[in-house]
């Protein structure tokens, strides 16, 4: 047994805690997943039978191990780690994206994957600093969704408008004083929906990138929350898109 | 002093986690506010000459408290704490409402407090079981924004329809398999957005009940987040309404 150590950053390995979760990962990218532990508490269900199937077919070792949940897990109710290979992806350069400036929190980060992933964005851009999305909090809350999309870091705005960024986009800065309204504004394909920090929101500077938007509120608030913002953005960009 | 214990729901007082949520209650019910505590170490700021005016007004008792401070919060950035004397509100019958029917997380009812609050539609209704919103994780999640909302309980869904809920009122269930896309359903006022727990959705009773809709998305995904998908419905039904 590799010896387990409470998640840090610099790891090359993370975790998905919780069975949902883990099942994600063990469905979708099962190359990266190198052990799954299960606690002895895990009651035998139909979703224990997939876990044990997935594994043998794939050859991944899996033992019931409750020390390991200890270390990293503080719900009780979760009965099922998976570890995850870190990978890095690339950005599709002809697809939508989101592109998060500076996020600050891992749940909201999660918050975001998952909406995305349910709207068919499944690229993001991240521009540093940003939360870690390895981070097993930004996978739990993203309930296993980061399995689904590719991500990447830059370490400045013009570094994403350089390369992944460039071509025939059409940028929408999320801000509080933006020009139009988003339920006024036809946005065009392939789109950037760039959204800023929790706290401080998009730098200035943003206003003159493309078609700044905002989403009208009474003043009763601040602002809205920033994966709510980014959700009504991602729905109003796609509504429609979904059609059987 | 009054002892401070840890909060729980049969408690008649609740309480303000940190300066920005204090100041809400400061400015939107100050008659409720029975007493502020501060932190030692919190700074000289325009916030804190503003807590200070407005208890001296209001003959707020106002007390320097760390203990307070270690037996209610486990943040470290947290400076400031009110205490709430616990009322009760009635719905306005002709307004919007938003119903939850079972909300279960303390968080999502916040950031769903703060959206409502956001694009103006404050009267809730909550049906039992349902988490307290008197919780202090929900006004902090809310940051504040709690202030600014009805709120009320409800036994069972057929109480709220037979008295706040009654009237020439326009019911939209969200359901996984509602009918119609939100999209594509005018939102006629006075409306009630219907909202299901976090993980088992509305009961399908409901489908018989108004207009159910659904917010499209890929399978990518098995629901959207409780809050985002209040809030997309939110968003929806008040677009154009701000309009200065």
């Amino acid at each position: 047994m590799a010896s387990v150590k409470r998640y840090k950053k610099e790891d090359i390995v993370t975790y998905c805690l919780g069975a949902t979760v883990s099942m994600e990962y063990l469905n979708i990218r099962p190359k990266d997943v190198k052990q799954i532990y299960l606690h002895s508490a895990f009651y035998e269900s139909e979703t224990k039978e997939k876990i044990l199937r997935i594994c043998s077919e794939r050859n991944i070792p899996c033992e019931v191990n409750d020390k390991v949940f200890q270390i990293l897990s503080q719900k009780e109710n979760c009965f099922v780690i998976a570890m995850i290979r870190k990978y890095t992806c690339e950005l599709d350069r002809d697809a939508s994206h989101v592109v998060l400036v500076n996020p600050g929190n891992s749940g909201n980060a999660g918050t975001i994957i998952r909406s995305a992933a349910g709207f068919g964005v499944t690229n993001i851009a991240i521009i540093r600093p940003g939360v870690d999305f390895f981070d097993p909090k930004v996978i739990r809350a993203s309930m296993g969704a980061l399995s689904r999309i590719n991500f990447k870091y830059f370490d400045t705005w013009e570094d994403y408008e350089k390369t992944d960024g460039a071509g025939s986009r059409h940028f929408y800065p999320f801000m509080l004083d933006g020009s139009t309204l988003l339920h006024e504004t036809k946005i065009e394909k392939p789109f950037s929906l760039i959204m800023g920090n929790e706290a401080t929101g998009l730098p200035a500077s943003f206003s003159k990138i493309g078609s700044p938007v905002r989403i009208d509120h009474t003043s009763n608030i601040d602002s809205l929350n920033l994966p709510i913002a980014t959700s009504i953005g991602l729905y109003e960009a796609t509504k429609g898109d979904f059609r059987e």
